[in-house]
């Protein structure tokens, strides 16, 4: 064997795992919208390997590699004699309507709400800006640590302006959304928010927080609502498990 | 000093650590937005550590630590002489309208795509049936790698209905994105999308093609295009570097 044809080998084996992986990730793409869907819901057991290798016309390393992807992420996990069990559901958060986090989970379990922290604070002018406060004027600060039926979900910075949120804290945070009290003291119904949707990795006390791995990822929400009239009044930083949610919606083409 | 002074003593060290990271986040969350938006473009130093300290109302460690933060984040840098510098941007991705990713960043920049797979596949039953084709109808199958002024930005896993796929595929995928050349392929308009954003860590694979830090948070984009008359065309499995995109919209409150 050449220099060349040895090159030439080493190449081709590069390109073929790198093929592997490329089918692995697209096998895997598709299975796990089955798994966060809830299609193998209640313990009912993944395809086997021989027919999810027919079923997506791959090699039998491939839907192995596939699988792995899927086990890494916390979402199956294979049970001697049973087979592949998916064991994680995602809980879909809509983007279509602006809704609190019980009432858009209400078919899906109990929201607990963990309040950390409450009290005024002076905020910062990015803040003050923000909540179209005047400078150095106090703002209702609250943190909780929401859960779903027992598990943690999210960690929620919350920033309110001051007449709302005073008679807020005489409310039970721990088992309303502030959405619903915040209307309530208000008088009026909430109008819009502008929302903000990033991912980034958890720090190490955000991660111990959510009971995450450190480094998790998280799916980040900033959302500044207003009231019905325009007032913006409620400035979130929300950090959700990246494995516990999805934010669904529908966009609509109007020309560029 | 008896015992229970000493766990007393070190209960409240935990909680005042505790305390100190909680303020960590409040700060870093409100610089990350500053930072993220360009605030500080164009090697404007943030603001020295003491102007921060009287900004926040926090002590030098909190502030230090929320800077560690935004580090370990890959968002600033601390450079001698000189101060701290923002040192990434994340580009907006809008939520409202249903657009092409170099549509979208048209103002930041010049998108080119790397096609590292195209081709015509046997889907399996999962994609047939989302973009409502018989069972073992091949459909096109397109991988793109997405760079934007020279940067990984996005992995893009495409599925499009034959009829409109192989006339695709003539086209220039390097320069164009697939919506525009859909619609002109089509000669209708796109219509709605279904969506579905989530955070996830990368696996090693994907990290590696979008250059990012192996588990790095990815903002995962699922997304199934119909054309104006409601025909579903295009289905992509989108892996956008975290670190690079922010989506943002508008929701609006409707009574639940």
């Amino acid at each position: 064997m050449t220099r060349s044809d040895f090159t030439a080998g080493a190449l081709m084996l590069a390109d073929a795992r790198r093929l592997r992986a490329d089918r692995a990730r697209q096998v895997a793409d598709v299975l796990r919208r089955q798994v966060l869907y809830g299609e193998f819901r209640g313990g009912a057991a993944l395809p086997a390997e021989a027919e999810l290798v027919r079923e997506f016309g791959a090699s039998r390393n491939t839907v192995r590699e596939a699988l792995d992807l899927l086990r890494a992420e916390g979402l199956i996990e294979r049970c001697p004699g049973v087979g592949t069990l998916a064991v994680a559901e995602k809980y879909p958060h809509g983007l279509e309507r602006l809704l609190g986090l019980a009432e858009t989970l209400r078919e899906h379990g109990e929201v607990a709400n963990e309040v950390r922290t409450t009290g005024l604070i002076t905020p910062s002018r990015e803040v003050s800006a923000r909540l179209r406060r005047p400078p150095g004027e106090p703002v209702v600060y609250i943190e909780r640590l929401r859960r779903l039926n027992g598990l943690p979900l999210s960690l929620d910075l919350t920033y309110i302006a001051r007449d709302l949120g005073e008679p807020l804290l005489a409310e039970d945070l721990a088992r309303n959304d502030i959405f619903v009290l915040l209307e309530r003291i208000a008088g009026q119904p909430l109008g819009l928010a502008e929302v903000t949707l990033e991912a980034v990795s958890a720090d190490p006390h955000s991660a111990a927080t959510l009971d995450a791995p450190r480094g998790a990822a998280l799916l980040m929400l900033e959302r500044l609502t207003h009231l019905a009239d325009g007032r913006p009044v409620d400035l979130e930083f929300i950090r959700f498990r990246g494995d516990r949610i999805a934010m669904s919606g529908t966009l609509r083409r109007t020309h560029p």
